[in-house]
């Protein structure tokens, strides 16, 4: 099932941070891209760099709806599915953990028959959050997670679960070629600012003057992985024919602490702010690095952006958010550290 | 939040092996019990002897659709919901594994919020399996698990997951009033001969002469409970005024091997049957038992019926219905050993 550069690609939720340059990268190779969002946690403006491209149809719809018709009529074919949506930093996904939940769950499932009905290839984001708090360092895909299925960040954590068991399940019983990305932390322009990730809320607060805020003594580490290299193996996952069975890490296996990261985005900007410690929210992974071996050998793919590098270019972006008039602030009341 | 007695009670797959025990009970205390079941894994036998009740109703439905227009009218008052709707053994719940997932996840869904909207209190059944193969022996409730949610398994085991993660949430939300039990492996008059779990297979092969078929070398162990003990403490704990955001495992911690099982249950029955072994399938717990200190603390519950007597009990109701004509055979081909 070769990709032909007139072939339809859906994207939903490609109005969202990766999601956006998921759609970017798609109509720079030439497809055509619909993308379906319900605009709930991704940013508008996400869209306006989009939408005056000729390939490039947007849909506002919820998946956790059925389909709009224009998705379902037969004359639409679609070749590929890549399933970006569902609010991705606690804050957002715990203001509505049951949408959250059937995000994850209904949206894959009514994407994952829309599959079937179009022979189209399927990917599922999911998430590092699969495995929990790790007691495994780096995680390697066959480690099954240290997962709290009662608490608060469940619904995200245990909703991405689900759809992976469903993902392949539709590849168990052949009703659909299945591919399955666990995402780890990933940066980059088009973050939204109010999210509460860690290093958009650094750049912001760093930008505009306010306290740093570390939440714990900030030895808890995070690998980084700039947006441009997550995309770019996300299309390389899509693309290869390997066994669709296994689920693949994508992220980048470099280890930094938050007080690391802290350190870096305060040089990068010359901020004089100063550094506050916060109370670690509850349930938030101590680390969490991905073992990417199998994506080096099978796709091929490595991260290549180091993250001084990715990081002046994020900040150089917020920056011009900023100057643009948008509304740029660290989310400090709500936040917590996230882990993508 | 008291239960009246003249207040109705909603019991999810009342059709079921452990609903209907629930349901007969539940009459028994002198409530209005009404049923809704989809018929699909549930024996349609276990029906008889409660449609003549005349404070029993029965509803012909699967909660991943809407739920009745009957359950939903203002003027229907409910004060409790047992979700104890989903197949339960890995043959029947991995023939549609798509459908094992949404009556989990969708099918609590729509029971949390009919209880939203009566005001009822909401217990859902939940497994053993989310323990997955634990590494923690015995299984306490503040053990994560050991899961696969790549697997065959996985539409069961983290569709379980995924539903308390959805009622901790309404519960969390000030949503719904809940409970979560976790139920380990239960047995008695109603089991599905040919669902493929354990004591039913074994009792029913020694039953009619066939080989007794033990997967793998028999040494992985289960715990029994009897289904009376099981409805006991589900009772208990739906009328329990704990703290209702913290699961509760209920089951019989004794702990007996597959082999010593057999060796009862040839003992009982007097065969002459030889043992055969076959291998264990893809993703089977090695070994399952409760803690639990907590219902027996909280709940003032425990199980009373030793395994002795209540096999007994059990060969003797298989017993009558193979005289009573309807179909006895042990599932050889399909079933693997249920953890339930």
């Amino acid at each position: 099932m070769t990709l032909r550069q007139s072939d339809s690609i859906l994207v939903a939720g490609g109005a969202g941070f990766i999601g956006s340059h998921l759609c970017r990268a798609l109509l720079d190779q030439g497809h055509s891209v619909i993308c379906i969002d319900n605009l709930l946690t991704s940013r508008r403006d996400n869209l306006y760099e989009l939408e005056p491209h000729p390939h490039f149809t947007f849909i506002e719809a919820d998946i956790v709806d059925p389909l709009p018709a224009a998705l379902l009529a037969p004359e639409v074919k679609i070749s590929r599915i890549y399933n970006m949506a569902c609010a991705a930093s606690p804050p957002l996904y715990q203001a509505d953990p049951e949408h959250t939940m059937l995000t994850n769950v209904v949206g894959s499932d009514r994407l994952l028959r829309l599959a079937e009905m179009k022979g189209a290839r399927f990917l599922l984001s999911s998430t590092s959050e699969v495995y929990g708090d790790p007691e495994q360092h780096p995680q390697r895909e066959d480690y099954r997670g240290w997962v709290s299925c009662t608490g608060p960040r469940a619904c995200y954590d245990e909703g991405k679960r689900a759809a992976e068991a469903m993902t392949f399940d539709f590849a168990r019983l052949g009703r659909a070629d299945v591919r399955v990305a666990r995402i780890f932390n990933t940066y980059g322009p088009n973050m939204d600012p109010n999210d509460g990730r860690v290093v958009s809320n650094l750049i912001c607060q760093a930008l505009t003057g306010q306290d740093i805020t570390i939440y714990g003594d900030g030895s808890q580490t995070r690998s980084f992985c700039h947006v441009s290299d997550m995309v770019a193996g996300l299309i390389a996952l899509m693309e290869s024919d390997m066994d669709g069975m296994l689920p693949v890490n994508l992220g980048n296996p470099e280890e930094y602490s938050v007080s690391e990261l802290a350190d870096q985005v305060v040089a990068l900007i010359g901020t004089r702010a100063k550094v506050v410690h916060r109370p670690l929210p509850e349930d938030d992974p101590r680390r969490r690095r991905p073992d990417i071996s199998f994506a080096r050998e099978h796709l091929g793919w490595a991260p290549t952006v180091p993250l001084s590098q990715g990081l002046q270019q994020t900040c150089a972006w917020f920056l011009s958010e900023l100057e643009a008039g948008r509304a740029l602030h660290g989310n400090n009341d709500n936040c917590s550290i996230a882990a993508e």
